[in-house]
């Protein structure tokens, strides 16, 4: 992997005590919603127009037009790291979902409970969608009964059919097949298969596979295991590495801290309501150049197509707003890390409103913070890793490219 | 060659039932005309202006800022693939202007008839443009008498100084060197020349080079050929691979039908009358999720530099769309190629409109269609590979990437 533009960047990146405080809505962008506009449209905002009426604003596409990302690519742009190039596997997202602290010599890999039939194909992939207490209750039974040989086997409940597995030991890599064959009728692959029958871990993954079939054969409809996605741990450069920044993250939900974490932000307080978010933020942003901050109740809210709800959500974030803009960071960022569209009920490829408030812009400055007016505004249509650089910019924080 | 974007795309790609219309009036966009706008400003299109009206509307750059496209490189972006990866020999380009049937074995050149000297130096690149009836006497005269020992030899007469070479047979290959010395006043280069010595192709085309130079020798003024752009039919992922749509294409002009072809399209009937082009669309997409529909006339009137018969083009295209409208497809978009602005008579670099009409969108709606108009749009300025994706997305065919 070569990231000519992430180099670029750290070797421009200077230290100073101005602060960037990036607070995230998650799936703030919206669509039209019958003619009415979007949620940010509608909501009423006063806080945020405000700041929108000294602020530059724009839209911000996470990945690509046309590319809906989950919760980890769009973050990873918003941190400035292109999400084509520095892709999370899925075992390693399952650990951080569950704040799994993996180490580096660890290997993950989500595991699903599924229905094999009496010739040992799969029936159904997943096994009916068992309870998380029936799921917890097979994990126990597994973790009483298997014979680990020498490496170290964590075992954890995700939520009905999903679960994670981590292996610690030594000369563990992620050279795994997926054992899940994407379809019914076929049996569980074999994870040690070419090309991965060098693998010692694949060797070891087959045998605790195996074992599980034993342990589960008497169970109904959970009597085996699929897995997908062995990774590790990814030896990318740290968000101190890329900004020479001091980052601190403000998250009320796992997956978000777990990623912050990857990057090697400090973590501390799980707040989950707008005011608690913006007192965390304002205590946080004393001892730190940068805050990460995030909300999750406008994804939640898009996801079940509530608009009211969406718009209740964001509503209550510009009320919390107050004391964070009292505070005047040098730099302020309000956005989101995808849209998530009540008409759609789900994230979206989108690109995601930006207000951007900081020294040196030049305008035009806009009476409200909203997508349409977002369009017109300053930042333009932009893609969401640019924005750490312009904020890093905006601080003072980078050298001059060249002489 | 790494296409990491479109191997993610293709690993995204769905397959539902929802249908894509891609309608292409090539060389659409236009500059201003002596202070009373671009042709698709001045056109009365009422059909597309009610369509702008629930749609979103943008600017596409074909392939970068600055850069003019050829056929090829326009459509290849308006498919998605990047024009500057994606390069299509020259010799390849000329078989698919003739609807030459390519096999993969083969190898493809473009040929100029010229002029040499008494001491075999080129005196005319073109041989004064010889009329394309005495080009095609003269490549029956080489067919009739060329030896061409264990390849078959295929002569084709594309217009004025015009041809296509295509040679076939075992174990050829595209390193051969172009004899076009580019410039007057030196002898045509030798084929088989380092780097390119140890071809065997190079070999037999400096012998059938020889044979027709001593076939030609009483000629005047095309007594020669010069040969470029030797190349065989690229392995590129068809657009099923790319998108897993089953694609159809309704164009009139074989060129366009060519580059369909090389992307695996369907291809059948040659409407080139708005009506017919619009009525043959309307089939096509019963049995097909994607159509590629071509309208060349606007590119023709542009090139002639006229802008009143351009204008009437646009319109008779706006006249014909009622029943492609009425049948409504889930995802309409109307655009071009590239720019053929009538004041310029030539292919140019603007980037051209996009009309995208599909759900999932998110305003402004504008009251017209045409370039202006489009830079208030919600896709603002875009890049026509983009264009797929949004279209796959807006369509509901894409995944979600990453948890």
């Amino acid at each position: 992997m070569k990231d000519d533009y992430g180099q670029l960047i750290s070797s421009l990146a200077q230290v100073n005590k101005k602060k960037i405080v990036l607070l995230v809505l998650d799936g703030l962008g919206d669509t039209d919603n019958e003619g009415k506009g979007t949620a940010l449209q509608i909501a009423r905002t006063p806080n945020m127009d405000k700041l929108a009426q000294k602020a530059a604003l724009g839209l911000a596409h996470p990945v690509f037009p046309g590319i809906t990302p989950g919760s980890g690519p769009g973050h990873l742009g918003l941190f400035g790291y292109d999400p084509v190039m520095y892709q999370i596997g899925r075992g390693v997202l399952s650990a951080l979902g569950l704040e799994f602290k993996l180490r580096k010599e660890d290997v993950a890999a989500r595991l699903n409970f599924c229905t094999l039939d009496g010739d040992g194909k799969v029936e159904d992939r997943r096994a009916g969608r068992i309870s998380s207490d029936k799921n917890h209750e097979l994990i126990e039974k597994i973790k009483k009964n298997l014979q680990p040989g020498d490496v170290e086997v964590f075992l954890e409940t995700e939520s009905e059919h999903r679960a994670l597995l981590v292996l610690r030991g030594e000369d563990l890599d992620d050279r795994v097949g997926d054992t899940d064959p994407q379809q019914t009728g076929k049996k569980p692959m074999d994870p040690a298969r070419a090309p991965y029958d060098s693998s010692k871990t694949a060797k070891i993954a087959r045998d605790i596979f195996n074992q599980v079939q034993e342990i589960l054969k008497d169970e109904s409809p959970a009597n085996m295991i699929l897995s997908r996605g062995f990774a590790q741990l990814p030896d990318w450069p740290s968000f101190h590495e890329r900004y020479k920044l001091n980052p601190v993250a403000v998250a009320g939900y796992p997956m978000y801290r777990g990623i912050a974490r990857l990057l090697g932000m400090e973590v501390f307080s799980e707040p989950k309501a707008p005011n608690d978010i913006i007192s965390e933020t304002v205590n946080a942003i004393e001892k730190h150049d940068f805050v990460f901050a995030h909300f999750k109740d406008p994804d939640k809210t898009g996801e079940n197509g509530d608009i009211q709800e969406k718009i209740k959500a964001i509503e209550a974030m510009d009320e919390a707003l107050p004391p964070l803009i009292e505070q005047q960071p040098d730099v302020l960022i309000i956005t989101g890390d995808h849209s998530t569209p009540a008409p759609l009920a789900a994230h979206s490829w989108h690109p995601v409103p930006v207000l951007f408030k900081a020294p040196g812009l030049r305008g035009p400055f806009l009476d409200s913070f909203d997508e349409i007016a977002a369009l017109k505004g300053e930042l333009s249509i932009i893609s969401s890793k640019e924005i750490m650089t312009l904020a890093m910019a905006h601080a003072g924080k980078m050298a001059k490219f060249g002489a």
